[in-house]
């Protein structure tokens, strides 16, 4: 009972006053659905999003959490203690699966905070999600294979699986997520669903319990794995979270992803895979094959980092500090961009997508965003097949407050000569 | 010059005396011919080798430098100052082609000790030999495409380009190394060649001058590319190493592997490629879909441990003690051995081979050997197709001399115990 307390404390859903006991808080809503109306039309190429963050953050970098606020002094002083006191074992090859007491901490972790129902033995340490996904499409995927994908999508996926050979199968996103239905109508012989129902990337919203049942309905009945990537589950300012699909499964038909690289920083290179029991052989000797093991010194500050409890510490940290860069942001947009876009209603993640009102070109705006120096992305950029909406997606958590109302204040102004030149 | 004294110095070919001057190392010989003869004949299976090294080592243990003599506590300091001087840029998403620093810092030490002809704009930091071997197998190979394999040769090889679908070419290794005229005569379309030439895995001879010549010219005539994993060239304890193969060529043929992982320790998982200009977007791109980049700040712990020195000493040190390890492996040989086991007079490396007299069941010796607590294994395990020889591969690295006296001890009790059982 006290672990389940301190877990709902750390993040969030509980507060505890000093001498007055433990609070429910404030801001939990009844209701997360969110609004977006999205229609898949005709398909246009999802390009790849370059990832390489040498400048300093600008308005509205997506995908990068507070480095300033990461706590390096402390990571520095586990990982001092940790280099000074090192074992031959901690030096010496070793194990592919991962630094088994690290799988235990993940384990715990995952059990507590997501409802992931595992053991250390199905864990495996990788260096992120894309390595899981690029080691499950060579396990399961034959050329041809159909692959069930949100459209929108995450692009670090369709490459995955294209690379294997996979035919991607855009399934629609609807305003409660993806929709099951419209995936069995397109393919009813899927043999790996991909999908992100925590967080759907890059709209947002949580899948709720009803289409998570339907899904791992139709996964069974097409006797398909489903990957379900935890994306940026840690980070959810009100409302509660629906724990993993993985635990809703009896066993074999989910793979659950979770990485420490936007959680902590992203160029620790540490994620996982909580794999169903009869996987685990096969993809750790795959993993053997390709890289052989994640760095077992960076395996062994992590999971001191996690057992003292300083990773839940930091999550608590972070979600007050995100949250109120998205109030920030969603004020700011209210007071300059009203009527010419609008940001749903979910209080997650590192980033929003913010939905234009009129049909706008989505390229034209990132290229006068550009010249203003923001960091903008059209979610034209996450489709396989076009969508009824356009929009930017908005990353709010790497950028101070200023910096998001000196976005909003550009962004306005690019919205503005974009109509002043409009020929009708 | 000073640079050339100086490398010549850390590689022990020349020697420093206080107040004397430097004079040419005494043990420096004209003549590094290896003196087995090795013919191929029917084709066995290769096993893989398991690398999971979690007990201490025994004798005689393969592929683990000592790990006792590591300066751990040097590295340390060096890693604790980065960690607590961590810039921003360290924490976020680094180049998926490597940490510049450290690719200038590789470039200007393969340049030097290697006679690798390249610019930092060649050189990919990866996860170590392995990962460059799937990447490359990835990129190349089309499925059916043939593969020179050196035979005997490195199954972490095998197995790489297997998975990418290619047909293993056995070519076989007489007494100066990888035969050419064999590969020719037996495929003449190969699409690759992987080759070991500073010190043959596992048979340990560097492949002569005028071989590398006619292999180069092979790979031109065929388009073939050749990967030059420059295995444990490092460990050289006397005669002059011969300059990569890369070095030689005009520009596109060679690409170049090495790899930190036994140079220093195992579990920092870095090693490098250095590829022909015309290939590094395809691997970079390929690199950043399977895994994104290698972790950052072990980057900048290794770039300083070279920039400042360090890897060099380290280096000089271990080739001391690996040669008088390898000598007392040698001389306890002769002394409890002779007539049942030969090993080459190969000075080099962290491994030897031990070739058996008579004709021996190697797994009996595996199986018998094991039973006396010595970690052995049989030459079978690296055959693509077997061989006119049979032995063991024997490290002498990561123990020390009374264990390799032990060792030997044991192994001679196995040998009378199996000649006594033997029935004819």
């Amino acid at each position: 009972v006290v672990t389940v307390f301190e877990q709902l404390k750390a993040e969030g859903y509980l507060e505890g006053r000093r001498g007055a006991g433990t609070f429910v808080s404030e801001r939990i809503p009844d209701d997360l659905q969110p609004r977006i109306e999205i229609k898949t039309t005709a398909s246009i190429a999802a390009r790849s999003v370059t990832p390489f963050a040498a400048r300093p953050p600008r308005a509205f970098r997506v995908n990068e959490p507070a480095l300033d606020h990461f706590p390096m002094d402390l990571w520095a002083r586990i990982g001092s203690r940790r280099l000074h006191r090192a074992s031959r074992l901690l030096l010496a090859s070793g194990d592919p699966q991962g630094y088994r007491p690290l799988r235990e901490a993940i384990a715990a972790h995952v059990a507590t905070s997501r409802g992931v129902r595992c053991e250390a033995d199905q864990v495996v340490v990788l260096s992120g999600t894309q390595q899981a996904l690029d080691l499950l499409a060579r396990i399961v995927l034959k050329p041809g294979d159909a692959v069930w994908m949100e459209n929108p999508g995450y692009p670090g996926a369709f490459e995955a699986f294209r690379k294997a050979g996979a035919r991607l199968v855009p399934v629609s996103v609807d305003g409660r997520g993806l929709n099951p239905a419209d995936g069995a109508r397109r393919d009813s012989r899927a043999r790996l669903i991909y999908t992100t129902p925590a967080h759907q990337f890059p709209l947002g919203m949580a899948l709720p319990l009803d289409r998570r049942l339907e899904l791992l309905d139709s996964a069974r009945r097409m006797k398909a794995l489903v990957i379900e990537d935890d994306y940026d589950s840690e980070f959810r300012y009100r409302g509660r979270p629906l724990p993993a699909l993985q635990g809703l499964d009896s066993g074999d038909t989910v793979v659950f992803l979770g990485s420490f690289n936007k959680a902590l920083f992203p160029s620790l290179r540490i994620g996982y895979a909580v794999l169903p029991p009869n996987l685990v052989e096969s993809f750790v000797e795959l993993r053997f094959h390709v890289d052989r093991y994640t760095p077992q010194l960076d395996q062994a500050i992590l999971c001191d980092f996690i057992t003292e409890g300083h990773f839940t510490r930091h999550l608590r940290r972070m979600r007050a500090l995100y949250e109120s860069r998205l109030c920030a942001l969603t004020e700011a947009a209210k007071r300059r961009l009203d009527g010419v876009i609008s940001i749903p209603d979910i209080a997650a993640g590192l980033q929003t997508t913010a939905i234009f009102s009129k049909r706008t070109d989505t390229a034209r705006v990132e290229r006068a965003s550009s010249i203003l120096g923001l960091e903008t992305l059209g979610l034209h950029r996450f489709c396989l097949e076009r969508i009824g909406t356009s929009g930017l997606m908005l990353g709010f958590a790497a950028i101070d407050e200023a910096e998001i109302r000196r976005g909003v204040n550009a962004l306005a102004q690019v919205f503005e000569t974009l109509d002043r030149r409009r020929p009708t």
